[in-house]
């Protein structure tokens, strides 16, 4: 079988897939920053001006001149004469002159010459006008400095980076309101099977309903891409090529689930490769699930053949799918995958020179002061063609080539949908 | 200070604040099952029919009768008349009699009377119309039968879970294309403070912009709510409780940013005792950051009072308003928060007897083989005042009350943003 005369390492194969596409710039918008979440920056982002733009009280109590409360002590407390107190969100209208002191609440911006503010519960009102200190302060204390947080000029977003619930309140604070982000990617997504029919049909006996175009587009919302379905294309190489072909002139990458029987997967191959140059790179991953995944470059686009089955392509998609749209997103800044450590219920064994991904579902540890992990991973081996068994799990767990197997009791991270 | 009479335990507090919410059924609304991820199923899913519907081959090869190939080898093969090929996509138009097999596809309906499939591999052709079988099959081997993915009338997904890729595929295969989910609950944010200006304005001295606002309603956005936005409430008493009625009467929820200091704090705190009973349940909890933390029902709607500061509001709303969004959504599966394991660059002191959450850095670890976790944890010590340092952050780390510190090169768990 041809698609199975060389077999190589995910690793290696999304490797091979990812440096034979072009560098291009990615493509930007300008999104109010607001609905920037879950976008990735486009530009480098830099302070407009530094912030905080005043020297700001980070306590309730008395702006002063730290020197006028060296020595100041339970005992021998100092006194400074009350000089106002501090408006909220103005510039006060005074200075702080020697011995002098000026109620300051959190937040507000220090008189001139002040530089230190002591707290409320180490003062005293000594009598009107005039407030006792028990304990000194240095230059500087319960002070937030202009451009402590960040300076003018400053990079505070890369380029490349997931924006999340911070990076959209960091912005605001300075002021930025919009924002030029990557456009998403556009991945057109075929689904081919003389034996698939639209979910809306009724299936006749022989048919089953299209499941991977959903499944495969919801993956790729979450991952940051643009979902364009192409719906079912059935086994005929001219209407495969034909629909390929339209699909990779409107988006960036085009997955291709395939029918299911050998002759299918093989049709698929040959249409991917009619589709342009450099073509074909990959026919085979060294993987369980997913061994007849096609990797291919055209026109300086990625197309890839996922399985048919659905678990398979979703496990394959995962792999492939996923980091090549962060590829197209210019996503430069490594964050971790969502992932938990949990603890193997049972052995799984694994055939030794192939990675396996194994689906788990998982329970919270009824043992009390687990130490190794809250959660149990419990295996569900099921047959791959079994859309459910999906449902029923939490995650992956990878099961490296070099291994043959895993041992009950063993701590593993499961990589969560 | 009255609010910190009596600090609560976070967890504590949560539980409080949980049970004292009515357990109202979450309002629904039927989305299609494509726009229907991350939502959450507002009721239970039962499957139309069975999956498969009909007994498919998982493989390419002969589907036979098991019983005609016992005893087949490789040194005595059997041989049997080849009745046909299974067209895919429908019903075999002939049955398989007894010395019968038939040429069928990966996914193709087994012909009347098979009951297993020989893989290709392990057939030869004898010669026209004939094939040689090397070795025996069991019944049902390499097919999967009728409902061996689903029973008809099986709960396939459960209600109160949040709809992943996984979901969307598996109800596409049972032609469900619409669903019902948890309406979004509204969550009203008012931000106050006399020194808190829109961002889209130009700050005076003595000003600074909103950014609670914005990163609260990504959070919230995230959670699965829908924020509504109420702006910037000045530090009066009468304009709050106005707002803040205002926004109640519209939401299920309502989180306030308190100004940051004491009196503004009172005063979110006195217009929120009079929104309806009970009222505030706790004022202060023991947590850093975000120990002036209120929490209250109001005529049976949760209402949170938030520090001021940006990281401690982001930190509180991940302790209070999430679990409060989930609960509304009416998440009934509980599944592991997004973390990671990392290695702690520095010891981090804390003070025993209060809960404190520390902001981190994640780096990839650069010892190869490093035992403990692929990814070292650096916290950033930096003053809960300050967007930028959340921003630096990739997570946070909890130290429980019980203990004074974390060790450097100790494991800990970091939740991820």
């Amino acid at each position: 079988m041809s698609e199975f005369l060389k077999l190589i390492p995910p690793s290696e194969a999304l490797s091979l897939l990812l440096r034979s596409l072009p560098g291009n710039e990615p493509c930007s918008e300008l999104v109010d920053t607001l609905n920037a979440l879950n976008r990735v920056t486009a530009e480098i982002i830099r302070a407009p001006h530094s912030l905080p733009s005043f020297p700001r009280s980070t306590m309730d109590g008395y702006a002063v001149r730290a020197a006028d409360t060296f020595g100041a002590s339970e005992s021998i407390p100092g006194y400074l004469i009350l000089a106002g107190e501090v408006p909220m969100g103005s510039r006060p209208t005074f200075a702080i002159h020697p011995g002098q002191a000026a109620l300051i609440h959190t937040g507000g911006m220090l008189p001139q010459n002040a530089d230190a503010v002591v707290m409320l519960e180490q003062t005293e009102l000594a009598r009107a006008g005039e407030i006792e200190i028990r304990r000194p302060v240095a230059e500087g204390e319960n002070v937030i400095l202009v451009g402590e947080d960040v300076q003018e000029g400053q990079v505070v977003i890369p380029r490349g980076i997931l924006i999340r619930p911070a990076e959209v309140g960091g912005c605001m604070a300075l002021g930025i309101t919009q924002l030029l982000v990557v456009k998403k990617p556009k991945i057109g997504i075929i689904s081919s099977g003389d034996e698939v029919i639209s979910p809306e049909q009724e299936p006749r006996p022989g048919q089953v309903r299209d499941v991977n175009s959903y499944s495969l587009a919801a993956l790729v919302t979450e991952a940051g891409g643009e979902p364009v379905l192409y719906g079912v294309v059935q086994d005929k190489l001219e209407l495969m090529k034909g629909i390929a072909a339209k699909a990779l002139s409107e988006c960036q990458v085009v997955v291709i689930t395939a029918g299911s029987s050998a002759s299918a997967r093989d049709m698929t191959a040959e249409a991917i490769a009619a589709l342009g140059s450099p073509g074909v790179l990959v026919h085979g991953v060294n993987v369980r699930p997913g061994k007849p995944t096609i990797l291919a470059v055209c026109g300086g686009r990625a197309v890839i053949g996922l399985p048919g089955n659905p678990v398979s392509a979703m496990v394959i998609a995962g792999l492939f799918v996923v980091p090549v749209i962060k590829k197209l997103l210019g996503v430069k800044v490594e964050r971790p995958a969502k992932s938990c450590l949990a603890q193997l219920t049972v052995n799984i064994p694994s055939q030794a020179g192939r990675e396996d991904w194994i689906a788990v579902t998982l329970s919270v540890s009824t043992e009390k002061n687990n130490e190794i992990a809250d959660w149990m991973a419990e295996p569900i081996f099921a047959k791959s063609n079994l859309i459910f068994s999906l449902v029923a799990a939490d995650g992956l767990v990878r099961i490296p080539a070099d291994v043959t197997g895993l041992q009950a009791g063993e701590a593993v991270q499961v990589f969560l949908f």
